[in-house]
């Protein structure tokens, strides 16, 4: 995604450009809310460059609007929040119109205890027991972690100033566990205090999240400088 | 489809089995409410047959649900009525994460003149101005044709007894000429009158089109018995 974007945009810039994302997306990963700094000698107004790197983009990707931002402006850095959402579909028979935006469950869940679990996931603390090994710093402060049903769709919605590599798809994994009684309310506070990936559920797959939102300026305090952030 | 939904059902019937679609699906054209039927001398019940062949098809196709029919029923010759949906993603900016489900258009479209339209294309009349030729009975009775607006996507939504080869596309591309303007609703009128297929606009790319249901004994009549279903 950012080599295509850093092409697109050093064609219409006429220079190379370097691209900062707000949060990464892995590979299958989506995005709808992701926000990227560069800067440019070029002087074609906003509007141009927009028009002109959709027009060159391949048609996975598009950019919603470019903003000239204050000289201190980094996507990453001066990010102060992001909003992951994840997508469970939870029914009997898959959707293959969806299958590309979901991770399909057939068996039923335990919504109340997987939303009592993700309260617990709610402030600042250490997520190392939801990050892959060789993060400098893992404390994080997880401002909103929500379940919404609507119909046979599951969304997990978590709102933190930054997260870990890996983070919301080893907490999604995790209350699919909850949620089909294989773990306890109990041990997952366990499995959070211990710190050890190893007592936390295996990885959810890539294609159920999606980077929402990028939120800048509103939160007390700035993310960490080295926010190694989600996929 | 049709060739991996025979080879998933042959191998849990235990015998060669012929299905009959309700409505076609030509290439990259979606189905949500299809309805197949076919006849087998399995013994397995048809909870069995669903989960079976689930596991079988691959993750484009399922199945969502499998019932005893009475001995006459028909999936295409039974069927009153089916509808179609269009989705147009009606947007400045394209929405990649939908572009298997929906047409793209940047334009600003006149929704008004498109509704107005829309409303002509109600009643018995020959549709032979929206036909691939060579269609022996080209009568074919709209009971429907609406355009909802969700956000900035646009739905059109029609529902006939049976549809012409090609037709919901043919009337999809002709009603977006109406709404940039490149026709009239006069000349739609005399299009539609003179069941010239040169006259009309060109067909909307397959992906937005999608048969949402299939109606079986409530409408007065039956189809056509040639019906040949839209793709």
């Amino acid at each position: 995604m950012q080599g295509e974007l850093e092409r697109a945009l050093a064609t219409i810039c006429g220079e190379q450009v370097r691209l900062v994302g707000a949060g990464r997306t892995d590979a299958g990963v989506h995005a709808t809310g992701q926000v990227i700094s560069f800067r440019s000698a070029t002087e074609l107004d906003t509007a141009g460059i927009r028009r002109g790197v959709n027009a060159l983009l391949p048609e996975d990707i598009a950019t919603r609007d470019v903003e000239e931002a204050d000289e201190g402006f980094h996507a990453r850095f001066s990010a102060t929040g992001r909003t992951y959402e994840y997508r469970i579909r939870c029914a009997p028979q898959r959707e293959p119109l969806e299958r590309h935006r979901e991770h399909w469950v057939p068996q039923a869940l335990d919504l109340g205890a997987m939303e009592r679990a993700a309260a617990r996931l709610v402030g600042r603390m250490d997520f190392s027991s939801f990050a892959m090994a060789g993060m400098r710093t893992t404390q994080r402060t997880v401002r909103r972690a929500e379940l919404h049903r609507e119909g046979t769709l599951l969304r997990f919605e978590i709102e933190a100033d930054a997260f870990l590599r890996g983070m919301v798809r080893a907490i999604v994994g995790t209350l699919l566990w909850i949620g089909r009684g294989t773990m306890s309310e109990e041990r997952f506070a366990a499995a959070i205090a211990s710190g050890d990936r190893a007592g936390t559920g295996p990885s959810a797959p890539a294609q159920g999240l999606c980077l929402i939102r990028v939120a800048y300026g509103e939160a007390s305090g700035r993310s960490e400088q080295n926010a190694d952030d989600e996929e």
